[in-house]
């Protein structure tokens, strides 16, 4: 199987500045077209550290993606470091020229000259087209192996690619014998999965394997297979992802990569149901959750976000009396808060979240970390506390993808698995 | 200078399932101490690449971070390749077991073989505690280079990063000689900013360079000074700041790292001013932003998101003839939007956003990317359109920036630079 490696080029990604999150979505990529990322280089905007680099990356894989250092500014020096590895001078690139000028147009702007050299490329390299930037990327073989410069800028690196580099690729090497299948669970903490995936880790035949891979309040499970005969490793996989859902059951919301809020989303539409929310500790982040989702106006009428006590006697009709006896952080002011905006919306559902996100504001009873969650349905409301960390952002995280998970269980209370 | 190296060992780092976080904080807080970051290495879970990046690491960098494959499931195998490495054996480690079982105790949960499996480290390491998660940090010493094991969990590593690791490093090597300075702008794009800059970049001396980070509707601008003489730099570092922030002025909002949340939410303070929100297009995300800040309830009253045409009227008396002739997403909403707002939820400022955030429901009149944003001050309201791009995720987020930047300008009218 063709092997790939991608090198990362930026002192704002060694100090911190910017996260690689490049590499991670090239990797995906490849690994949907059966090429094995198998390393990632981050260096500086260094001549020397690039060239090593290239120079160690040609020893162990066949395609090296170059990311970073295209950009109009002084600190950009990959090209000036590609045309030293290749030993090559630099040519304008007419079609570079017209593109970085169609752009400037568009956006009603004036030509710099630091722009217009933008057009400039070793002359060993065929361009690849930027609709969404100035910066072109570059196409390099050389000594058997091929080299890929691009933007560091995501949605420009991101659209060469998808537009142009991996059909390309997928053509040359489309033997792709690697599978990745990964199931999304929600609701149970990894070590607990692996006591219960014990006997099903060990069954697995030596071509595949089982990773964890847990974050905030989940754990994706992923299964990966290599072999040389496709049809036969599918039909392996398939027995296995069976087994394996089979055993993580409810736990799993997703087996398609959706992310929670979109399994939601489809449940709401499938069903005609509608949902609106009331949210103190989570600010929005569970409607922001809702709403990152194309079409979620379907079946998102909207929500408050009642952060002060005030608000939530004003617009929800919270009683004063309940906020006073039991605190804003109690069940009966998120059954309150769910109740109102379930019928003030007019929704099918409605979720209500208050709690205590920290690092203020917490007690020796409710401690930071402590959230109510309540639910309307057209059967009832009901409410549950839950103890979450002592960070803010992880509550507030936390909190909105349990709110999530118990609508999840209310509108999908069971879950078939097919067999293969 | 000492330099340093991140090795990050997982499949799902290079598959692209999880994003390399971690090797941004650690470059980011080792910079703090005066630790230069040179390398992060990024390899699979197999013995082999692993050996190969210590190997290198120990010939380029002289202290080597490992952060990964520690956890309780068979696919970590860190720990072992460690052992061979160092070419020595296992011990079991008492406190690291009394942590697994006090950690397991306060969650009211029962020891698997597993976790008690994480209390094995290989005899040459000193243990470094995680008091938020099972597997210890281990730091080695060995042919003159240090190397540091962590888990790959963010918020446990990042733990024993803050309370062990960088408090041991900065007391080892305090001579720090790299000081970064970074002016944080918004509202203009990087190439008008270079051209802006282009003087001042060259009559920059030669130890210190100019870097510049653009991010969705943002560019931040980095200062990068190296010497010997800590107060000389200082001094150079201070003069050039000084005069990168006459040139980009108005722009920037933050010299000090914080958030364009955290500086309007510090503003709204100092004035004792209050905010509310009625978002529609961002769905959330606005409140999001500002209540991810510690101590937002000072400031931030609450929000609204109207989804929906009909939460428009009924919640914020939005008139349904304006709706009809204008549309949702237009100048005469978003006014009635911050009004409302800003009246029924009491406060001193109220933003609105009205926008298409796509990829459906553009035209030619309004095409996706369409927004509209009002403001609600004590002296009036004015609205003003926006055009952002075709993507939603980009469209909601840089519509929310924008808002805010409105809301800046207006409370913050001039900025004063005092001089070094």
């Amino acid at each position: 199987m063709v092997n790939a490696e991608v090198i990362a080029i930026g002192d704002e990604l060694l100090i911190g500045q910017v996260i690689n999150t490049n590499a991670a979505w090239i990797g995906q990529r490849l690994s949907m077209i059966g090429i094995k990322n198998d390393f990632v280089s981050t260096v500086g905007d260094q001549k020397q550290h690039i060239l090593s680099a290239l120079q160690l990356a040609a020893q162990r894989s066949q395609i090296i993606f170059i990311t970073g250092g295209l950009g109009p500014t002084k600190d950009d020096i990959t090209k000036a470091v590609l045309c030293e590895y290749f030993q090559v001078g630099m040519r304008s690139d007419e079609e570079v020229l017209a593109n970085i000028t169609r752009i400037f147009k568009f956006r009603g702007r004036t030509l710099t000259d630091l722009n217009t050299m933008q057009a400039q490329v070793p002359v060993n390299c065929k361009v690849i087209p930027n609709e969404k930037g100035t910066a072109p990327g570059m196409w390099f073989e050389f000594e058997g192996r091929i080299y890929i410069s691009m933007p560091g800028v995501p949605y420009e690196m991101k659209d060469m690619m998808e537009k142009t580099i991996l059909p390309d690729l997928a053509e040359k090497y489309s033997e792709g014998c690697i599978q990745h299948q990964t199931l999304h669970t929600v609701g149970i903490p990894e070590s607990f999965l692996a006591a219960k995936l014990h006997d099903f880790e060990n069954q697995l035949p030596g071509n595949i394997s089982l990773a964890y891979l847990p974050e905030a309040g989940m754990v994706r499970l992923r299964l990966s297979g290599f072999g040389n005969d496709k049809d036969a490793l599918t039909q392996k996989m398939q027995e296995q992802l069976f087994a394996l859902k089979n055993i993580a059951g409810k736990y799993i919301y997703s087996d398609q990569g959706e992310s929670l809020e979109e399994v939601i989303g489809n449940l709401l539409r499938s069903q005609q149901a509608s949902l609106s929310l009331a949210e103190s500790c989570t600010g929005g982040y569970l409607a922001h959750l809702m709403t990152s989702v194309s079409g979620s106006s379907d079946y998102f009428m909207g929500g408050l976000i009642t952060y002060s006590n005030a608000s939530k006697i004003n617009w929800l009709g919270v009683s004063e009396e309940n906020i006073t006896k039991f605190g804003a952080v109690s069940e009966e002011v998120v059954l309150e808060m769910a109740k109102a905006a379930k019928e003030k919306f007019g929704t099918t559902y409605a979720l209500s979240v208050s709690g205590i996100a920290g690092p203020n504001g917490g007690s020796q009873e409710k401690p930071v970390g402590t959230v109510w969650i309540a639910i309307a349905t057209p059967k009832g409301t009901r409410a549950e506390k839950f103890q979450f960390s002592e960070d803010r952002k992880l509550n507030i995280r936390l909190a909105a993808i349990t709110a999530l998970d118990v609508l999840r269980h209310e509108i999908l209370p069971y879950i078939t698995i097919n067999e293969p």
